[in-house]
């Protein structure tokens, strides 16, 4: 399959999806930012009317990376109101393998088989069962990412993505293998999060796409590229980032685009 | 009324109220943040001290973007608390019109007679009853925002604020249109929350004044259109709004101003 | 006693720390960041499984800056577990003095022993009991810094910090006075939560050492020497001191230490 990024990217600046989020409250104002950078307009309620705005919502986007009781709760409730109404949902199980609550929050809301979830490759080998290494909520690899994503997908029926140096998508059927991005994003907290929400942007667009998924992350990934060559260290790539998003421009977009099927 | 917004500015600066928050927390940071950069001091609480907090503060800024229970229950002791003490407030009814508990919750607070109601057109023209078109936390304008700010001050005896493309001022009698600003303001999230501590700051400062509410208007608009121009997009335009409204002198601003009754 | 904080400054990078936060809600990214860029790995979480990313941590950092019942009893069990595992740990007490609820918190907490304890001269100021001026979360100095700092020192067996123009640092038998640092710092929300999390990283290294907080602490300031040449206000400076603490080289570290014995 062909993916042409640039179309994707046309399409979700044209729907502008509305993308509800519960995320932590570590790195929400860099998912709120990038995903109006990406085209969409964020929505962040984990509170009493969460069932009314994932209602009215283009997509859900459930990030796990600090939790609790309360917005655990939440949570749930966002994604059975995502089911019901075949709203895509995306989850991010941050953490999930380094305590046995995130491992049992991000399990039990996979059984809401998600749209898309999008892990670190030590948190999608844990998931996955194949095993992976994780330590806080930075991850230090899986042994096989491809069967991580692959067996994952299979396994849920979701469209599974795995970041590292590499990273990989896979529907359990095609495996893409993606090659942009820069080790910067490794020194910002967050970036994961903030492909999250980009990743909720396309779904929010395309619903149930490979090809949004591959797109999404190969924009993001790009821009990150863009902006290491436009900053002196961390701090001012984040903003940099935010401005490549915004600014990326499809014929750009398409002629840095790498990735094959695994 | 001429309203020179340098004296404002000026005094403000003198005073350097303390602002207590009740914010959400997808852009508390970026209110802190301005806060300081218009001359304030930002104190953020919602726990158990909230009414001791606001019992030493020179305003309270309650802002419902991200409420719960927990939270809904602290925004009513802050603003019992201002009440009581004669503490200037303002409500920022972020969402109302999306969701029945935002906008039940903002009519609750608004019974507390807030010094100043701010929301975006499309929030202002549902609380006027006036009807406003509101999608997750973003408006998408009113008919008649002239008219809602009016009919919203009469009905509140608050200072209303309308913002878009054109901001409004009303205290009932006279109805201020501020032209000042920047397309750019909506591509970053919470930049309405942080104008709503700018004018936390300056009814900190000043108390029920309208000349203070347009002055602080006018002067995040102001920074606002010197950042646009030394920035590459919405990532860089942030840090550049700050240091404009730090760095924004008396006299450009009164220059640049652009306000009348409308 | 000899501090090289270049040494302090390798090794930490070289262990890569993963550090524990329960923090405020207001500055909690840029606490995030400022660890990844002085070396650290940052994790925050505050809900059922504190206890459990405590015992893999190298250390924790408890905040007080935001507080409520829920995570009041999170920040124990966060110290009660570090204490059980000997693993370091460094309360901020952020307001001491400003209501009583926060003293009273501080007071619990610091009944742990934490390793650190670091706070502005107001509220070290407070908690030493030779009294402090704390306004909101701004403190306006104590009489007398050196002696606070020690009284506490030895009242806890901690290490105290105490910020302000001029920083202290005492384990109850040495003082030190440290002069790096800007004004600039004092235009940023946060900047002393970053401090904090700077230090969690070099107790998470070192474990309990005046050496280690000197050096910390002195990377920190020396960082915002060098950012504010390199911004226009306090909006660029924050990201510029993110770059300025990841760029850190020891020798000009080294050369622009300043701190001697009290």
């Amino acid at each position: 399959m062909e993916i042409r990024s640039s179309e994707f990217l046309r399409r979700v600046r044209e729907v502008r999806p509305l993308v509800h989020h519960i995320t932590n409250y570590v790195t929400v104002n860099d998912c709120a930012n990038i995903c109006i950078c990406a085209g969409g307009s964020p929505v962040m309620t984990d509170g009493e009317d969460v069932a009314d705005m994932v209602s009215i919502s283009s997509a859900t986007v459930v990030n796990i990376g600090t939790l609790n009781g309360r917005t655990v709760d939440s949570m749930r409730v966002a994604f059975s109101t995502a089911s019901e109404k075949e709203i895509p949902m995306l989850l991010d199980p941050v953490g999930a393998g380094a305590t046995p609550y995130r491992t049992e929050t991000a399990e039990m809301l996979m059984a809401s088989r998600p749209t898309v979830i999008k892990g670190n490759a030590g948190e999608i080998g844990v998931l996955s069962g194949l095993g992976g290494d994780v330590k806080g909520v930075d991850s230090y690899g899986s042994s096989d990412v491809a069967s991580a994503v692959e067996s994952l997908a299979r396994a849920t029926g979701s469209i599974v993505v795995a970041t590292g140096e590499i990273d990989y998508v896979s529907d359990g059927n095609v495996t893409y293998k993606l090659e942009n991005g820069t080790d910067m994003l490794g020194n910002v907290s967050g970036t994961g999060c903030m492909l999250s929400s980009v990743v909720g942007c396309y779904i929010g667009a395309f619903g149930r796409s490979i090809g949004a998924v591959v797109s999404a992350v190969t924009a993001f990934n790009v821009a990150a590229e863009m902006a290491v060559t436009r900053c002196d260290g961390p701090g001012t790539f984040k903003p940099a980032l935010m401005d490549a998003m915004y600014n990326m421009d499809g014929e750009s977009l398409d002629d840095r685009a790498r990735y094959e099927m695994a």
